[in-house]
């Protein structure tokens, strides 16, 4: 068969088991230039599964899924299992609102067994899945694909843990590559850096119980077939070490030497360019403040130190690290470690910025809770890609860090507007001594800076503050650029409001208090799950305080939100000018009354 | 010396330093008698404490402290450490209200660095710590000690990961009784065993970066010495493996099958024995209720199966693992796995069962969100130890879990009041299979039953619902009791007022929030941190809906609760009949108006 013939053959692994191992090499060179012409154009991860084509490949032939249940860790890597599984025909919609996702996703495929994206997870669902095959007397295989950096975390041993010390047979395919973003660090990567080389005088993964099969040339899909049958005859549990390279196939990526292309973005219409460079200011992405003021701070303060969990760049810390690299300390995927270890950095008198995606933070909410919180430990966490952020979809919108991180007795938490308050409550935070602080900020570019009117206290008015308004606004960060459109609109209409930024969401200054209990009507406006937030807390204060102001949180539903860019679906859950709009003009109050500590007449 | 002598001559590790090997079995044996002595009447951590004498005093002879920073691994077997620092006078006040913690302290002594208590922190400390000491140029010697239960938890792999990369000098007592409370399972207790027999074919520590220096016999003081000198003089990290016998030297102990009396409540006074069997009625443990339950449902249906994280019967899953032992999985002090197996074992079709404690799910809120949650699976948390829980302190005090647990979406969180709505809310849970549910109970023994007056949907009214009362109080769980209480007290005032149980806390029910509506004031109390409860979550939706009536949350301050009778604790921050009397008393309202929906004229 020609080339493209040859992948449009292949719509279910069936097609494949039938496939003469002869053509193997050319599916696979069909898989990997799709995956280039896709990825380069849609944005996605790109290098992972460049990785793995013919891993996926060969497993798929060697076992029977979804009877055999296979499990990719951190599903980014599934995209060469959802080509051949029936889904290449729709790969042109990857990551958008209403194609198929960037992860495993158990609507789109009976193939997709778990949607996980964290990672560290596929280790423990395989002990699961096996436990539960094994008590109701099911012959069902469970294969766990795992990276080399995913067993950096916590749970990824705690598995391994349960899983060696069975007999059932478990299969996990250790997809070695030796990167996360960076190579993977700690005395894990040294072991298998080891074994790799022959040069390992034990074997830790034999000490835990595990068959071993390795090393297995990842690209090679006689040795791959050789290796999977060997485990497939395994009885207990064994490890497939695997050795792949992140990147393969494509010089780009195989040459990129900070991340081997981990991910892509979309490749830009010609036309929003245009736009990009002649109508807009051209801001920057908040990443970069925050990762250029820091490693200004760095050069005032020796006291300053940074850690990341095996993501350096994404979190903005390389040119922290490039200037002070004994002071960034990388910890692997081990998030739990990460915030522990900066509760024992502060107690050796540092002040550890912990800089970490909002969405990873809920693996170590103990940690930030007793060893930082309960030890009034002063520690940043800067919490990149909060609220909504787009096409990673429901497991990495961080709209929970605001609920989950409110109950921490003494925590500060911050929400700069634009990238001039980044640089200020940076600042702020890291002279806060006494407990921890966090900020907050979304993924993408901060949005062009809005200058404050007057500031009381801790408050930024951004409009004038007149006696006299009867609608107040308070936003949580970026929304702030909302809340100023809103206000402008509703002025047109004859509407005062006056738009408050708290710039410090957590807790509540009494300064904001005070400009609400002088409001009829106020509005707060978040990404983060309505239940938990600002709104909430706003709203049980002036509740509590006996304030008749009616209080109206808008925010994101508790639900998951899914796959969509960011703006869109803010949107969607009305956190646009237009909605804050309509909301004030469908609230009645009783017009005219310049303080509202008397009565309300609210409606629904 | 004669033998009280000896320990009253020891008030620091400076007086440790100059006396005499020969001294030091006499001494042991004196703080052994003290510990079995004061921890019998007092409660608290025994067993573990008994096993580390001759390895503390050992510690405070080879080190520095505080200058070397010695950190104990889930600080409850810091008992000894306490004595040898200053602190034997004040033993009799151990765990009570202004006495002694029962875990490292901070506030009580600068040799205690860290205050931890949930398990597998120390090496996550030492690692931050040891690498402040290095970065700010100071030779001070770091020493974890830590449990072989605490090795099977995920940060303490992230931690040797971390640590056995390093050339820091990071010295890591391995305390190997082989036990959490139940011997330690998994792939790593079978390696320890087979390096404690000699029969291990290669070393796992080795293999992870680190020195080795072992089997070393923990009763036996020349043995200690010799190896801690080695590790000492050892460059860079280095495991000691010592061997210890939980409950070491107390016949009681040691023969425990159970647990080796890891822990003992305190000695009942005499008097209040005579008061519990002639005028209460004998109510039964919150946790034997629900063991016994469980028991019985896992013979009504095969699909039912039970997790613990090495506490099997602390969380009352004893009964159910005799009658189903293939179905009981105790996978370790691993509570992030717990729930992602939990996942894979409801994945592969079958209801697990996660019992825990609330305090320690904050471990897992990632995987309740993500591998649960949002893959909508039926598990069902069992947290015991809700709410305020008494000695324990700070860390133990299960406050946090409403407020974690309601941004998740699709999830159901129940409170029974008693054990009879336990029996029900459990199967109810059990019986609902597109999600995650919740039930949480607190420490100690359910309240006698209080019977439902009236069932309205979900919502149990516990006095006659009159049509003309106005004040409603809505109490979470065995607050109940509080709330009629406080009705009847009111009743004799002349203010009619309405409880209502919801038992499903969340989310809130239709007919709670009618209920809400026809009343002018609500009193919500739960043992919660007041801004993300039951009470927030009434306050706010109230006030959404556009309600006049006045929502009044009662919980815990979000503050971290120290150490109490849980009566006191509760007492103090209001959540007693009296407070709540009091609350309502000065709450003004427009009395003799059937519905608040008008307007509420609220003081404060």
């Amino acid at each position: 068969m020609s080339a493209p013939e040859l992948l449009h053959h292949v719509t279910s692994p069936g097609d494949l088991k039938v496939l003469p191992g002869e053509a193997l090499p050319e599916l696979a060179a069909q898989i990997r230039r799709r995956l280039i012409d896709v990825v380069t154009r849609t944005g996605g991860h790109l290098g992972p599964n460049l990785g793995v084509v013919e891993l996926t490949i060969a497993i798929h032939r060697e076992f029977d899924a979804p009877r055999d249940a296979i499990v990719w860790d951190t599903g980014h890597q599934s995209y060469v299992h959802k080509i051949l599984t029936g889904r290449d025909d729709r790969l042109e919609q990857l990551r958008t609102a209403g194609g198929i996702t960037g992860y495993p996703s158990r609507a789109e495929s009976s193939f997709d067994i778990v949607e996980n994206s964290h990672a560290s997870t596929a280790l423990s669902y395989a002990d699961g899945l096996s436990r539960g095959f094994e008590m109701t007397g099911r012959k069902r295989r469970v294969v766990a694909v795992v990276g080399d950096g995913s067993l950096t975390g916590g749970m990824a041993w705690e598995a391994l843990n349960n899983i060696g010390a069975s007999d059932r047979p478990v299969i996990v395919v250790l997809n070695d590559n030796g990167r996360s973003y960076d190579p993977t660090v700690g005395a894990l990567a040294r072991h298998l850096a080891e074994l790799r080389a022959g040069t390992a005088t034990s074997n830790l993964l034999e000490s835990l119980g595990f068959g071993y099969i390795g090393v297995v040339d990842g690209h090679d899909f006689r040795a791959l077939d050789k290796a999977l049958k060997a485990a497939r005859a395994h009885t207990g549990p064994v490890v497939v070490h695997v050795v792949t390279r992140k990147g393969c196939g494509y010089p780009p990526a195989e040459q990129d030497e900070a991340d081997r292309m981990h991910t892509v973005s979309p490749a830009p219409a010609p036309a929003a360019v245009t736009d990009d460079t002649t109508c807009e200011p051209r801001t920057e992405a908040w990443t970069t403040v925050f990762g250029r003021e820091l490693a200004a701070i760095g050069e005032e303060r020796a006291d300053i130190v940074a850690l990341t969990a095996a993501m350096r760049l994404p979190t903005g810390l390389g040119a922290f690290g490039e200037r002070f690299p004994h002071r960034l300390v990388d910890v692997g995927i081990a998030e739990q470690h990460a915030v522990t270890c900066a509760a024992g950095l502060a107690t050796s008198g540092l002040h550890p910025v912990v800089a970490i995606y909002s969405t990873f933070l809920g693996r170590a909410f103990d940690q930030v809770l007793m060893d930082v919180g309960l030890h009034r430990l002063p520690v940043t966490f800067v919490l990149d890609r909060s609220g909504v952020t787009g096409p990673d979809g429901p497991s990495h919108h961080g709209m929970w860090d605001v609920s989950m991180l409110r109950g921490v007795p003494g925590i500060r938490i911050a929400a700069p507007r634009d990238s001039v308050r980044l640089r200020e409550l940076l600042r702020e935070a890291l002279a806060h001594e006494s407990g921890p602080t966090v900020l907050r900020y979304p993924k993408g570019r901060a949005p062009a800076p809005i200058c404050v009117h007057t500031r009381i206290g801790t408050v930024d008015l951004l409009t004038p503050h007149q006696s006299c308004s009867q609608v107040l606004v308070v936003p949580s960060g970026p929304l702030a650029t909302v809340a100023v459109e809103a206000a402008r609109r509703l002025a047109g209409m004859g509407v005062s409001a006056t738009v408050a930024d708290p710039r410090w969401i957590h807790p509540l200054a009494p300064e904001l208090m005070t400009l609400v209990a002088d409001h009829q009507v106020v509005i707060t406006l978040e990404d983060n799950a309505i239940g938990g937030g600002l709104g909430a807390a706003l709203s049980m204060a002036a509740h509590r305080a006996g304030l008749a102001t009616r209080v109206i949180p808008m925010g994101l539903p508790v639900e998951f939100v899914p796959v969509g860019e960011r703006a869109d679906l803010l949107a969607r859950y009305g956190l646009d000018a237009e909605h804050v709009v309509d909301t004030v003009l469908a609230t009645r109050w009783r017009r005219g009354t310049s303080r509202a500590a008397a009565v309300s007449l609210a409606s629904t």
